[in-house]
């Protein structure tokens, strides 16, 4: 790391952390090193909500003299307007980096999982090819979740299926069969129709959902037919397990 | 936790703690607390080997006065061998709580993914079936080779496989075009038959390998084909994106 600042004094280096899933001591402890020498700390909140949660869990960590920005992110699915507040974010951060100084962006569970790191990490690097990126892994839900219930995601010769929930339950109607364990994220509106694919497919009793995993407010959800009765809420996962799928 | 330890104040609480891939600092705060506490803590060596890499990784939050109990597992397939040994090495720490002593169980990784622990727990569970166990996620060695690379793992709507080498290329064979996003763990003897059905599927350009990620032995392998040439490593995991999936 130290040797990659070098190389170009008048860039900072641009950190993606996974701060983990919402319990505050599943950050890592090089998470909280890099936080406690940054010179900027970046996040997102949502257009609609200033709240963040990913800053909640690194408080800790941050010094009080740290700067802490919230970059305005967009909830919806056009393109163009995502594209826009990735490119308008990235140059913000830049400029940070162009005055030599360190940059953080924060993000929930992992930052190489889903994550918005991603996307806004392609972006500085256009502006500034030479740029040192260092990405901090973090725990992300669906381990949490599995450790909260002792419940292995994935063990032996079997294969572990993580699906985005935008999908509802089609993905995994197609695909099904093809993992003996399955995690749907970001399953949110779509619980119902992802409980019943899971139950056309006689996996009732091995799936469970949880919401708010490590956070006050944790619910798990033994039966995931409830889903049709309870509010979605945006942390929902759904793990499944197919039972004796090679007998 | 607390409430769970003194429902009954006879038996220790059994923790399982992954510990993460191999980079000291990518352990988590809550592990670090729990090895400072528990009274006794077990790991796993192979029967060839008596080095614990788990060990190694926690030592810094091991007090010297903490016994760290080397279990034995037999690097085998067989079912009734490996079975014996759980059952062994279960009764070993089941002494452990009976004697009202937290036990912890260091792994390798996250607890909950391709983990012994979870095999080991539902043994102590069947000997004390009362016991409180408490699993601490850790980051998994393929979040390590993602991050260290800084190369989403999943992003969007895409999906991410995780699937177990011991069947070389077989299941990706099988599933191929199931996920967007395919990562083989314990790759290990297979690399190269892993290899060709990654190639077989112009998949060559978007998979790397990574051997002993975050070690000082550390190394990444751009070109899978390479596989053919390298003697395979037991901590060799391979990564591949599946370019223009829905295209």
């Amino acid at each position: 790391m130290i040797k990659e600042i070098q190389m170009d004094k008048r860039l900072g280096t641009f950190y993606g952390i996974g701060v983990g899933p919402g319990e505050p001591d599943l950050i890592t402890l090089k998470a909280t090193k890099v936080l406690a020498k940054v010179d900027t700390i970046f996040t997102a909140s949502s257009s609609k909500n200033k709240h963040s949660l990913a800053v909640d869990i690194a408080k800790d960590h941050i010094p009080e003299t740290t700067p802490v920005i919230r970059l305005s992110f967009p909830m919806c699915k056009d393109k163009g307007v995502l594209e826009k507040a990735w490119k308008v974010n990235a140059s913000l951060i830049v400029e940070t980096l162009e005055e030599g100084k360190d940059a953080a962006f924060l993000t929930l569970g992992d930052c190489m999982t889903y994550s918005t790191y991603g996307y806004l990490g392609r972006y500085v690097k256009k502006l500034v090819p030479e740029v040192a990126m260092v990405a901090i892994p973090g725990i992300t839900s669906y381990q949490a979740a599995a450790a909260r219930l002792n419940r292995p995601l994935v063990e032996g010769e079997e294969s572990l299926l993580i699906l985005s929930g935008v999908h509802g339950g089609n993905r995994f109607r197609e695909l099904a069969g093809s993992a003996e364990n399955v995690v749907f994220m970001k399953a949110y509106k779509n619980v119902s129709d992802i409980s019943r694919a899971l139950e056309e497919r006689g996996c009732l009793e091995n799936s469970f959902g949880i919401s708010g995993c490590g956070l006050p407010e944790e619910r798990i959800i033994p039966d995931i037919r409830e889903f049709d009765n309870i509010a979605p809420d945006y942390w929902t996962l759904i793990v499944s397990k197919q039972k004796n799928h090679h007998d």
